[in-house]
């Protein structure tokens, strides 16, 4: 097969297939999801056995079990894929949404409507639910889209995407709305992310290998993901209480989630007090502390951080934990090492609070929360396609709204320009 | 001069005063617009004879009328300078306004706070008053700029840098809150676009060369303006009156601007009713123009359109015109040719008005009005930096807003997700 000509189909397609789903209705784009859904789990049975397919290539492959775990499918996730595609469908419809219509003292009336990116590239790994998920928040957003999933998922993909194709065509749209793949070739996405006419925007869903290489190559817009290096910062006027709960639940509720905090902060004047709680609880869950030497000399257990600790994403059992002067000196670490995900402070002051919120440059900024909560779902968007570590466009959880964009009307009446 | 490591410089300082404006009050911005302005009115006449320097080397380097027009500064020019700078200074403070905080199931309170983006590079060309404005706009959302002018402009743009340098300085701001390239070396530009740690988002203000450079080279997001191939369609159901006054305005009010009407659509079924009425305005006027077979049937003056016509930015009294069948055809054809800048139907169908609104992707979408409204004053932005063709981040007239982002606040009081 000719890659670069497969691609160019796909992508034209996709052009012509986004005019559609740009116009189509609230209830059409509902119905189509509707009907995903009930392909979804009327093909259950298809679905798995090519799930096992998949399972099987990659155990003789020699995968390492974390993968294994994101590949398999279970009767309990493709319904739980039908169902997310139903929680799409219920979801307020942002497109065509009018803001703010003014009349301008021309007499011109102007405001923006919301639209629509157009087609969206979305590259992925092992997970196969992902491919529902995307196509149906592509859809539900207006958009066409074109999935690039993991090699290892092909045959499970494309199980999904025949339940999707299924779906669209039920409801009157273009089976072209949604096209996964069907190569594993990688000099498809080389074409993926350079085809500038055929491709709005890329949406990767995937490790720091796959984000070096969009940032080198591609042409194309990307809303990326880079990491998650979140902190807690335990103010000297927190209430410890608090603090201890925030500290806890930040890092052990999930080990491997972006959310996850790698670095605890804890201002001198309370540390002598706060660090033995925390690490008491650190110490029962099996967490590994690595400590700056104002911490080892409170909690001498700790192994001692080195300068790489302070920026290292974790995914794992393990926390950084430097004590810090007060919130400038913290602000000014999270400045330094973190990644503006997320980052939160722990404090009773009113003033601190509102300096943390506006100082700190992240797509999440917190007070008395745990960063756990950077969320899609948790923030009420329904659901995220991922989180943005981005400055432009969308920072933090992206939903449907973060799939559009705003365009500018004018009502007029016949109106010049003096 | 070793230029990387010139840039590099410019970057870090950037990067570090970026956290200093982003963090400054309304009112200490404002008062750096204020002194800035004071300083460029008090340093006139310095800044008219940094300008005639560049004009006479302009002038022995032979460059053409049009850009010496653009080059040249007056006393009304610089007046207008300072002028603008006050403008700015009056206009609401967008960063750190907070949308939508809202309580969610979990008890978190959570919210949208309007942050600056960090460090702007900013690229454009002959015109030196861009130095000022651009300054101004970037100061006033919060942000870092680093100016790129065009090496034509090197000694008007360093004496305009040097009265918004004072005007930070006496606001008590980080005077590297605003830098201009001090280099005329084009590989000042291939650095400050691909310096990723320092810049987070570039707006080129430039010619259709300087874009295609910047799309292959670019490795940071950019804000562009590719070009204006903008429309008026005539609907069959058009209040004649409206459409000859819009399709006068639209193209004969200015020639050289990008939201100036480049092709004329006029349905069948009034063609001959409307494009004779249009067609006189034209021919007194002196615009050429170049229809196509059904449009020459009518008005036989026309020359012949071309198929390159219709994708064409004359930015000159030139006039494609063509006949469609109905407003689909024409909606077809804008979404073939045009550029999504900015497109108008003449129309007194509520169906046809709300459908064109909706379908055509263009930044700026217009009912019985102009397209040379598309501009961020007539839009109610106060000033913009550009008018963006992007599909994400920001459409259209780019003001205030477009030079900011939103980042998530979360409120809790010891909240832990479950």
């Amino acid at each position: 097969m000719d890659v670069k000509q497969y691609m160019q189909t796909l992508g034209r397609q996709a052009r012509e297939a986004s005019r559609a789903v740009a116009r189509a209705d609230t209830n059409q784009k509902n119905l189509a999801l509707l009907k995903m859904a009930e392909a979804i789990e009327r093909d259950a049975a298809k679905l798995l056995a090519a799930n096992a397919q998949d399972m099987a290539h990659a155990r003789s492959a020699g995968y390492d079990t974390a993968l294994l775990d994101r590949l398999q499918l279970t009767e309990k996730t493709v319904a739980a894929m039908a169902e997310g595609l139903r929680q799409i469908a219920a979801l307020p419809d942002p497109v065509g949404e009018i803001d703010d219509l003014k009349y301008r003292p021309s007499g011109i009336q102007v405001g923006k409507m919301r639209v629509p990116l157009g087609v969206i590239g979305i590259i992925y790994e092992a997970r196969p639910n992902v491919t529902a998920d995307a196509a149906g928040l592509c859809l539900k957003s207006g958009n066409a889209a074109i999935l690039r999933g993991g090699s290892e998922a092909i045959h499970s993909n494309q199980a999904i995407a025949a339940c999707v194709k299924e779906g669209l065509a039920s409801a009157g749209l273009p089976d072209t709305a949604v096209q996964v793949i069907g190569t594993t070739d990688r000099a498809a996405v080389g074409e993926l992310i350079t085809m500038r006419d055929y491709v709005d925007v890329i949406v990767p869903r995937g490790g720091k290998g796959l984000i070096e290489r969009l940032m080198n190559e591609a042409r194309i817009p990307v809303i990326k993901h880079l990491h998650g290096v979140c902190h807690v910062y335990v103010d000297d006027r927190a209430d410890l209480a608090k603090a201890v709960k925030i500290a806890d639940n930040a890092k052990t509720s999930r080990y491997g989630t972006c959310n996850t905090m790698e670095t605890l902060l804890v201002a001198e004047a309370v540390a002598r007090e706060a660090l033995p709680r925390i690490a008491e609880i650190y110490r029962t869950k099996g967490v590994e502390m690595r400590g700056c030497d104002k911490s080892r000399a409170i909690v001498p257990d700790m192994k001692t951080a080195t300068e790489a600790d302070w920026a290292e994403e974790y995914l794992a059992p393990i926390i950084a934990i430097r004590v810090v002067a007060d919130m400038d000196a913290a602000i000014a670490h999270i400045n330094t090492y973190g990644s503006q995900h997320t980052d939160s402070i722990v404090t009773e002051d009113y003033t601190r609070a509102r300096r943390f919120l506006r100082e700190v440059d992240s797509s999440s900024v917190m007070v008395n929360a745990s960063t756990r909560f950077a969320d899609g779902f948790e923030y009420g968007l329904g659901a995220e396609i991922g989180i943005s570590t981005d400055k432009i466009h969308a920072r933090g959880p992206v939903g449907l709204e973060g799939l559009t964009s705003q365009k500018w009307i004018v009502l007029g009446d016949g109106h010049t320009r003096g």
